[in-house]
């Protein structure tokens, strides 16, 4: 029978769960600086686009048919749809969706794509219950700062061990988020992370099918439950998150509690919050970057003899599928992001189409890619030389890919994003008055008009 | 950044996320002896009792009062009570309330207790589909396999590393189960099995709160939503469970993949499953036994002096609480659980009682009781002496307590015990019919006369 082989446990770790509860319900009302502000609405306006982007995606679809069995309540949108369900539904297929692109937000230090848990469940909660939109803008800040503290606490050990990070710091993301925007005290938003904490959602073996986009979706769920548990007096351990069979412990062999208290309160993880340029897993950016300067500067398929990378490992681990059969195939294989970068100089959604992937030309570029892991390349890195078919070299080394902390897209760009995945769902003029509604939303009186400006006209 | 550090990682466990479909997908209705399906109408019967039973308490009101939140459709019935709420929601607060008593079943190999998750998916599900009894059966059959087999995969390091393994396997078996009622092919079956893997619930950290009792019943909710995704088309890993990133690895070191193949679909783990005598932790009923047989030979709080116990390491690991401050404490203390054997002969969720806990004469006699690990003890066994003010002592070895596999409940211990639980709560007479129903459920054209007879009258 089991014995406690635990002798390594850390049986004094910090209140974790206590500091981090009374950080969500305490903290004041907007209490950041305009810069943390801003990234709140760059972070809630990127997610958005990614979840209408792919509202009408076979994975989104698939979800809603199934919450459509339980006869769901009309609670709070489906964004890019027409459809209402109840509100941990909305959670979940909202979830689903705004990762099904792989284009959404990226915390760098964890790889934690924050807001997929904690906005799909943030948002379809004030939906319902009627908060502001202030009220919205403060629970995604504190919820996220919750995931990515918690996140940076376990990683990398937690992610090396098999976890999809995103699922598992996400519960607790989403169901702090709910517990503010609910107003519990800090005892009962203890509670609501206690009983997240018991609910990690995500495996790493699951990339390339849609239980992925699947783990932030059930993320927010479980979140969402866990707070309105918690809101009807429901109890879980005081220590869920640090005790020595509590959630860090036993999902990670690392855990550095600084992480949750350092600078709490004065420092928000949402401040370090990326968006992905390019539709797929973040350590392929910048090897499509170089690739998409290699053909401003006159590289094309047709002079093209070979482009040799020099990688990261993780590159090669995470997306090394040398003959992606279909587009999310091809998420997973650094040679059609290079290819799509060369052909078309970006690398979208529609660059990850079936028909792309498999279209004879972009087969014949990415063939001609070798990727080699190179020691002394940084992950955030890439060293990439074309050999054309007259013997001629040219170099581009990638220090850090747009989209990352130091080459941050524009809000501009941004913008240019959420078109290229709103306007066809939505129409370009309703998506111009949503990308409005999502820059003001941290002034909205109540969400329900920007929410109406997700739904699609059927 | 991360790299793999998976360096044992098993890169060839056979194809166990499709085995285990197969199985689920193709054995034969009632493929099994009259044993089997004998101990399966046990298995459910002694599930609903405490389902029913537990009904009114906290736990189990709070979560109805949660999913009601969702304004949920009246799909399947909350067992024991009068509402009626979505089919996942039921699954929810009926595997919540049936494991709040800790009272349920054990399959003692692995100290799952498979019934809440398997059961509270499956009756909510095959209530509203209209399923018959024969299809209840075979599903609870078929997901119990699943659940023990992949518990007996992992166990014991999984348990030990700080996994409650009940939720954790559980999700398996709803969705086992549920894919099952569905009559999902063995593909579906798998991908239901894949998007259950990637949601294992439950932390021992929760031990003594809300939240333990919540893990079969999230692992139920959970599990029957894989089974509803995978019908409408929604794709996991086809190695979701045993791929070096997929759940066995990840959430244990110890992976005997011959535990899912050894006679699979000859050997039912559902054999194996015993029902407690004892409304607490199965570790601590020899003890209680022990007190009991104490008793039975002339020893009272009057003539005691203090009783000396030999027990396994487990038992003050798990039960070692010497001041429990209410009922739920109690259940994790060694000590109470002997005072309530010697005082009252019984140990059921009355002696569990907060005024129980506190009584006075109750107390005295738990602090009576002097607990020694001793290494020579198996974890079914115990050593009692009993020293009597006189100086005489009284011995007891008990090497099976009640309920084990060697001295098992009989038919009449069990609608007993279900009495004592459902009595108080539907009345005698609704009980008797209810008792009925459950033993001739397997014959039963659909499952909702059963499911009429547990709404108590309002």
């Amino acid at each position: 029978m089991a014995l406690n082989t635990q002798v390594d446990a850390d049986h004094n770790a910090p209140p974790t769960t206590r500091v981090l509860a009374e950080h969500v319900a305490n903290h004041p009302s907007r209490g950041w600086d305009d810069a943390v502000e801003h990234e709140a609405h760059r972070t809630f306006m990127n997610w958005l686009g990614c979840a209408v982007g792919a509202a009408h995606h076979e994975a989104g679809v698939a979800a809603l048919r199934a919450v459509q069995m339980l006869q769901p309540a009309p609670q709070a949108a489906v964004l890019g749809r027409g459809e209402r369900v109840d509100m941990a539904g909305a959670a979940l297929i909202n979830g689903i969706s705004s990762h099904t692109f792989d284009f959404d937000d990226t915390h760098l230090k964890t790889i934690i794509h924050p807001a997929g848990p904690v906005c799909s469940a943030a948002l379809a909660l004030a939906e319902h219950i009627g908060a502001n939109g202030r009220q919205l803008i403060d629970a995604i800040v504190l919820g996220i700062d919750v995931s990515c503290r918690v996140g940076n606490t376990i990683y990398p050990h937690h992610y090396d061990r098999g976890w999809h990070i995103t699922g598992t710091t996400g519960g607790l993301g989403a169901a702090a988020a709910c517990a503010r925007l609910l107003g519990l005290d800090a005892g009962k938003t203890a509670m609501a992370l206690g009983i997240a904490a018991s609910q990690p959602v995500g495996l790493r073996e699951q990339f390339g099918t849609m239980t992925k986009p699947f783990h932030p979706g059930a993320a927010a769920q479980a979140g969402l439950m866990a707070a309105l548990l918690a809101r009807e007096g429901f109890t879980a351990s005081q220590r869920a998150i640090e005790a020595p069979r509590g959630f860090a412990q036993v999902v990670s062999t690392k855990y550095d509690w600084n992480e949750i208290s350092d600078e709490l309160g004065k420092r928000f993880e949402i401040s370090f919050n990326t968006y992905k340029p390019f539709a797929c897993g973040i350590v392929i950016h910048p090897s499509i970057d170089a690739c998409v300067q290699l053909r401003a500067k006159g590289v094309t398929p047709a002079n093209l003899a070979r482009i040799d990378l020099r990688v990261h490992s993780l590159v090669l681990e995470l997306t090394g599928k040398k003959e992606p059969a279909d587009g999310l195939q091809g998420k997973f294989s650094v040679y059609h992001g290079c290819a799509a970068g060369l052909i078309f100089g970006r690398a979208s959604e529609d660059e990850y189409a079936d028909a792309i992937v498999t279209r004879p030309d972009v087969v014949e570029v990415r063939r001609k890619v070798v990727a080699t892991v190179d020691d002394s390349i940084d992950e955030a890195s890439v060293d990439a030389i074309a050999t054309l078919v007259d013997g001629s070299k040219v170099h581009v080394f990638v220090e850090h890919a747009i989209g990352s902390l130091q080459r941050p897209m524009s809000d501009a760009d941004l913008e240019a994003k959420f078109r290229g995945m709103s306007d066809a769902v939505l129409g370009a003029e309703q998506t111009g008055r949503l990308l409005e509604a999502c820059w003001a939303v941290g002034k909205a009186a109540d969400v329900k008009g920007l929410v109406k400006l997700t739904h699609r006209d059927e």
